[in-house]
């Protein structure tokens, strides 16, 4: 079962490594981490993570991850990869999203017709591609899963993980990562936080998803 | 405001990347990710991480942040190591570790008489190094945080950055990453789960700590 994640510069790093902190501990997971040139990739934290393939060395996988990030926009500008985000997931048995990746997955038509969830910030920009926008941690439309922002991709991850290999070793894989979050603060969705703090980061994020 | 991040050989990813995404965003926040020698570092998901920094290019931080893994409790043979977290710790206002990390600062003699967490299958290690072990997410003594398994750096850093920067920024970091947890299933302590996946990684867990 090969896994594919794809890397690129600016990328938030947690998107990514929520999920794949998971799902290669699947029962015969093969995972590759794959970016436009293989190589080191700089996310927008600083931290730099390697893609040990390029995009032409992978031509199907059977769970594609695509992370977000403020730049994920911009891939609709970026026929390479979304023609290969496209050639992949007409192989794929799932095709995942965390935050806004799945605006790249939107890009690449993949999610005309469908539900689909993004970060809050991005939502209606979902729209654009034809999507059916929901404001929910995980939306599932046939094979397509989509997350929320960032922190919900563990939560995807074990919702994939139960779907790909049982509810008991998805069990096992929660408990493994210690999963019994306790968030400091009831301020994780927009509808909680204080309008103040909602309002500054719409601004941020609505400027990035221009780029 | 210096955060450096201790990175090494077989380290959990999930560990480094949740407090990372976090307290890279605080306000002046510079970042360091240090290994024994600077370079790609293999974690135990097998996905590469950069350190671009070796231990002897830093002397001092605001903050450290020890992740952990299977192997951490070898670290307590490592003495080029150990050396290094204790001379660090010295310069510190916070020295934090998540999951088994804690074991590293226990072997660096730093948890001597303190409370302290750790992940939950090797809680009784803690004991070895003189600390006083606490079944919580976080726990907090002077200024060392300790959090339980892999996860629960997540909330360990965005508490910590409420004491850093204000509840208030804090909260828009939470939001930012979209942090609502919505767990899949109700297992991530071991008190939650069923008795057979504990034991099932209770045994396995044990003899990554033999290492």
């Amino acid at each position: 079962m090969l896994i594919a994640f794809l890397l690129y510069e600016g990328m938030t790093a947690l998107d990514l490594v929520g999920p794949h902190e998971i799902l290669s501990r699947l029962p015969g997971a093969k995972v590759k981490r794959v970016a436009k040139a293989a190589g080191s990739i700089m996310t927008d934290s600083g931290m730099e993570i390697v893609a040990e393939y390029s995009l032409k060395d992978v031509e199907s996988a059977s769970v594609l991850v695509i992370p977000g990030s403020g730049s994920a926009n911009s891939f609709r500008n970026d026929p390479e990869v979304l023609d290969w985000v496209r050639s992949i997931h007409n192989t794929t048995s799932w095709t995942a999203s965390v935050c806004t990746g799945s605006l790249i997955l939107g890009a690449a038509g993949i999610l005309t017709g469908l539900k689909a969830t993004t970060h809050w910030a991005a939502m209606d920009r979902l729209k654009e591609w034809g999507a059916k926008p929901e404001f929910e941690r995980i939306v599932q439309d046939g094979k397509v899963m989509t997350a929320a922002g960032v922190s919900a991709g563990i939560d995807m991850a074990l919702t994939l993980s139960a779907n790909i290999a049982g509810q008991r070793f998805a069990e096992g894989l929660q408990l493994g990562i210690e999963y019994d979050p306790q968030p400091p603060f009831h301020v994780g969705s927009p509808s909680k936080a204080a309008p103040a703090v909602v309002d500054a980061l719409r601004i941020k994020f609505a400027a990035d998803f221009e780029k």
